[in-house]
């Protein structure tokens, strides 16, 4: 029998346990900060009705993954998080306002897979709903920047604009304006007449935008940051920042970290109209999304992920069958230490064939427990990477591997 | 307009704050265990190609959420975690075996939505791949027992069974003997004889269950566990337990929670045969699977969940915008000191609408900064549960709040 093809789908990832735990380690830290900055977990499911989903991301609605399912209903994967959101906000009327919410879902789009674009990504989403005050928005802010230092990023910027400076204009300029970091002033200027504007219009289109000031809502929520502790140099008032959604009605702001190039790491801002679309009201919103992949790889590239990859921190290796029974034992006083610990499965395995198991899993210990450390009442650890080895009392073991 | 109809579909949850933190503080427990027992986490996509999952659940089959995607390809939703480890173990030639994983990611099943079963579940399942030392057997048992003391349940049974002793039945017989606990010896009496079997076939049969004793195998997977520290009285020997999957090859093992009265929380067993279909070889394989459902419903109805359901220890209130810098300096200090803390965003709201929102919310504590509590560089900590209050320090707040 020929052996089945078998691969991931194209545009999807499998994340082995040194990937996957490298995510969980991220994960951790940016819950922690979310939670402590009050934001509460939600969860919504993979699948919606596709009525839910239509009509809210414009052009971009032919990536919807939808399908019909076996009751005939239309349906659809996750797209994003903010149109859940706002169903969750209709469909619970009871909901505490302001509603504060963070939610940590991969969300499915049909792209054209290439470097940098997957058709499953997780997003990590914090949003304050049923609040109009200039302190919600400087929280957003706020939180954002303190998960970046909880990662361990020193420097990074905040750029922050006044959408609603660019009510006047259609959104096709608003687009063309989001692309100036990527092509440049000049690129804009070409990118606008390619949308039809004349060459005075865009040029005068520009020149609006350089003169553009800080604004008195941009000087109000700079005044928040400022109570709530943000230091000055993370952020600043940019005037051709102009976020390519067209739902945002205040504050946008986008944050870009030093010496990482790909773009920035997320960006957010106030979006009042959006989130009251099922419940036909107004209902204020102001929330920042984090491109986890991003984080992750700029993470990488500043080295803030733990080296060691293996979770397990010790392999106990059994000598021989007959001390099996010895290293299990050593094995569940380890563990019930809070010891991280593989036991090696096989006990007629050769004890080079064990080591090298460990280094290829990365494991940064080894115990070994022959008859010689039974005698003595001792156990060889033995530092895989530094190649090194001692005799140390279970007590000792305990006090060099416990955390 | 007329307000648009929003709904969860059918079958599937949302997960608002309270549900969702109780549900990520169980996992939380779960997982450190299991990074405890040397198991490393694994993320697979929540899309494979359909051939990948075709051919592998026998009459369930029916229920796989399966589409076809925009480049016209027949994808298929997570069925189950076991078929894409099977996937990854093949993909992935150089994996260091054994390969211990744990997964822990939704999978979707078309069900008929019914009390206590749903379209979207989580499931918890942790596997060791390539070793068929019952080592591995008995680890996979303690590490669910581990599992269980961590969320804090203290009696419950692990049934074991040795599912080669079936071995002569065919899976329909093996199918009926799997509800002997719902239906009793004398519903399985009648099940068998709906499958065919004459009324003496099917006495025979269930005779002889009644008949088997202790295997070889169970004996020194019984010793493994007592060598693990597992404490005797949580396991024993069930010969009418026998799994309804068709896969097993070896021990199969299955977990109820005394008192808990909605089935087994989980269940597993070796299965030799299944990981290498991709690969056509044979790689042992041993692994458990909790079910998250049961499982939270189980340490709800035992009080193990925590009683304060808002991951949020504190509301600082804002006197009156005057005062808001100092409210929002709090908060900073709170948040500094890792205490989750909320401020209250609207400044112009009465104190008595912010005391109700803490109320609401489930918020333990809330911090009052009055002129008077500046002028002598105290704060007012109000218990909202115990409705009492008292004048305190920052230090002080922090040594109260603080963990």
């Amino acid at each position: 029998m020929a052996k089945p093809d078998v691969s991931t789908p194209k545009g999807f990832r499998d994340f082995l346990p040194l990937a996957a735990a490298g995510r969980a380690f991220l994960l951790e830290k940016i819950k922690k900060v979310l939670e402590k900055y009050g934001f509460e977990p939600l969860e919504t499911p993979a699948i919606e009705y596709a009525q839910t989903l239509k009509g809210k991301y414009g052009d971009e609605e032919k990536l919807i993954y939808e399908f019909e399912d076996r009751g005939g209903r239309q349906v659809a994967l996750r797209y994003d998080q903010t149109v859940p959101l706002a169903r969750v906000v209709a469909q619970y009327q009871d909901l505490p306002m302001p509603f504060k919410r963070y939610q940590i879902q991969p969300v499915w789009r049909a792209e054209n897979p290439q470097k940098g674009r997957f058709r499953e990504f997780l997003q990590i989403d914090f949003d304050t709903v049923g609040e109009k005050s200039l302190i919600a928005d400087a929280e957003i802010i706020a939180a954002a920047c303190a998960c970046l230092k909880e990662i361990g990023f020193k420097n990074f910027n905040v750029k922050v604009n006044d959408r609603s400076v660019f009510k006047e204009l259609p959104q096709t300029a608003i687009s063309a304006i989001d692309k100036i970091k990527k092509i440049g002033e000049d690129g804009v200027f070409v990118e606008l007449q390619n949308k039809g504007f004349k060459p005075g219009e865009a040029r005068k289109i520009l020149d609006q935008i350089r003169q553009n000031t800080s604004t008195a809502l941009i000087d109000k929520l700079f005044k928040n940051l400022e109570n709530l502790g943000v230091q000055k140099d993370l952020y600043a008032f940019d005037p051709t920042l102009a976020r390519g959604l067209d739902y945002y009605t205040g504050a946008i702001f986008e944050i870009e970290i030093d010496g990482y190039t790909a773009g920035s790491i997320g960006g957010g801002g106030r979006y009042d109209d959006l989130i009251g679309v099922f419940s036909n009201n107004n209902i204020p919103a102001v929330g920042f999304s984090f491109g986890f992949d991003r984080l992750m790889e700029a993470a990488k590239e500043a080295n803030l992920l733990p080296e060691t990859g293996s979770s397990t921190k010790v392999l106990v290796t059994i000598f021989n069958e007959n001390l099996t029974k010895d290293s299990l034992a050593l094995t569940t006083s380890l563990r019930d230490a809070g010891v991280n610990t593989q036991v090696y499965l096989d006990p007629e395995a050769k004890l080079d064939k064990q080591l090298k198991y460990a280094d290829n899993k990365q494991i940064p210990y080894a115990a070994i427990l022959g008859p010689e450390e039974l005698k003595e009442a001792k156990i060889t650890l033995k530092d895989l990477d530094k190649q090194s080895q001692e005799k140390l009392t279970l007590t000792e073991v305990l006090k060099k591997l416990a955390f």
